[in-house]
């Protein structure tokens, strides 16, 4: 029996050592770093090259230059022997998952593992964006402070005391921002998520609506997923709604903000300052946001760590090896779960 | 019966309300804005000047630029009728405290109000430099982010999880800035006091040597006062002990690090990040430290809050007040306590 096809889109940095142990039980095909999406989707067609035959698809973020977005063209491209899709981080965005679906193919993330890494880039954001640190910091660099006198000429920032913070989307990575915010003594917590959840899982967060939770913060944390329903989620007629100098930290997706509204409310001080790990079409970025002194932004570095990127990298080739030997991937996405077709996967090996 | 007359130096940001009341009681004298040192101990000896007969001083930290140090001159130059010299903030290594013992005139500080802020200050910049944060930032404001790829080419950061922390002064802000770290999963944490603390105030921190927290330290975090003993503790000698790649955080006092020596470590890569709120000579900090990548630093911003310098600020107020009322300062600084010519302390009004 041959060795089941596995192809890994992008590359490993940390776990060179679990792919070599895959390498001996499945064939591990890769692509070249100047392929295009026109070449990948041509060489899933040519029978002469092992991609006609791959079963499992591992993939990263930035490997979607080389693919382009895995799309309904994509999906309907792949040969019919793919079975799952293992994505390398928390947010598949990238993965329209249901054109995959409807061919019956498992796509899975890495969910829990990025909630750290993720959280302390997110308090480290709301902490900059609080007490005006980045602005400082830009003054002092610009040789500001002597003349400039106390903090450079820095605007005074706020303390977390009586401050009420709203999370946006409280899952795994928001009760991770909630446990490490808790000793800086915020006055209340709030949250918004489509449902409210079991009480066991919310912390001490108050259950609002998403206005309430829009009129009512000092502080919008977001962390929510990228999609459909959430895409500009903060639009012009949401920022309406928040308090005047609101602070805003998004360590989510780019595009749940529609990022000019967002760079006028910034400019207006009807939101004081603002944090970010994403942007819209990042890695482009608005000369225009970049220049906002009142930003404290960092580019996409959430899970930017030695620890994490080794556990999330392992983490992945655990899913590939799973569908080998049992049909199924450890951690299917949420809108997969429990559909009939995926308890008919059948190992591979 | 005269007012007491109290001289004010320096600028008040948010207890205009807390002098107003004062200057129901007190004599309120100011300087001008553009005294010098000369000027003013010159009219600290004329008799028609109310500074002649100043019976208690208040004074920030920038009014520095106005009075020079409070040192063994400036002491010595004060009428006989001074009884308290009240410093708005924490560290008060302006003021050399033994010229104003000797005189029989008590010295007060700010503590505790400012420990919530400088800890907040002190993650922000703990997280920063563990996470390569201001690396991803600069490359980001320089257009490197498409070209460069992940991160814009930042080097790899670190997680907490695993780490030491080791704290160089386990105070009130050392406490609180431990009490905030819990969350994010450090392994340890360790300290080093000149003596061991009460366990009950250790808050979970092991006591170790200068020596051990040294070489055994993943991050270092530095909150002592500045003075003859802590001058420069962080030298060469100290560096050379300290792990490879150890992250160093200082929001206490600049000089408490031989700046250069710590410059050089960090282009060597000895030590691989820092975290810094306060310059050797600030507000002066060398360009070869502004250029550092691997320096998260801001411009002396740790109690830079609306609610934290209001609190401050009255706070002063409520000392001057005491002297007038008692004949005592409410936080009398450690090295004063229990000296029997305070409790001969007679009020003032």
């Amino acid at each position: 029996m041959p060795k089941p096809v596995v192809l890994r889109l992008g590359s490993v940095d940390y776990a060179q050592q679990a792919w070599e142990d895959l390498a001996k039980v499945a064939e591990v095909v890769t692509v070249d770093d100047s392929t295009t999406r026109g070449e990948f989707l041509k060489s899933l067609k040519d029978s002469s090259n092992p991609l006609s035959r791959v079963q499992v698809i591992a993939r990263t973020f930035a490997s979607v230059k080389n693919t382009g977005r895995f799309d309904k063209e994509l999906a309907a491209a792949l040969p019919s022997s793919v079975v799952a899709v293992c994505h390398l981080g928390a947010g598949y965005d990238q993965i329209d998952t249901a054109f995959f679906e409807a061919r019956n193919i498992q796509v899975s993330n890495v969910p829990s593992l990025v909630d750290d890494a993720t959280a302390d880039t997110h308090v480290f954001l709301l902490l900059g964006a609080l007490r005006n640190f980045e602005w400082g910091h830009r003054l002092m660099l610009q040789g500001k402070w002597p003349s400039s006198g106390r903090a450079a000429g820095a605007p005074v920032g706020h303390d977390p005391a009586g401050k009420t913070v709203g999370i946006l989307g409280l899952g795994g990575i928001g009760r991770t921002i909630v446990e490490r915010l808790k000793p800086f003594g915020f006055a209340k917590y709030i949250y918004h998520n489509r449902k409210r959840l079991d009480p066991k899982l919310e912390n001490g967060c108050e259950y609002v609506s998403f206005d309430e939770l829009l009129k009512t913060s000092d502080i919008i944390s977001i962390n929510i997923p990228l999609n459909a329903h959430t895409k500009h989620i903060i639009n012009q007629e949401a920022i309406d709604k928040m308090k005047d100098g609101v602070v805003i930290v998004n360590t989510a997706r780019g595009a749940v903000i529609d990022e000019p509204v967002l760079i006028a409310a910034l400019k207006s001080g009807k939101v004081a300052s603002a944090g970010f790990d994403v942007f819209e079409h990042e890695p482009q970025v608005p000369q225009e946001l970049l220049d906002l002194p009142n930003v404290c932004a960092v580019p996409h570095m959430g899970t930017h760590t030695v620890e994490t990127i080794k556990k999330m990298e392992e983490f992945l080739v655990a899913n590939v090896k799973s569908v080998i030997n049992s049909g199924h991937v450890i951690s299917i996405v949420p809108e997969m779960k429990d559909k009939p077709w995926i308890d008919e996967s059948k190992p591979l090996a």
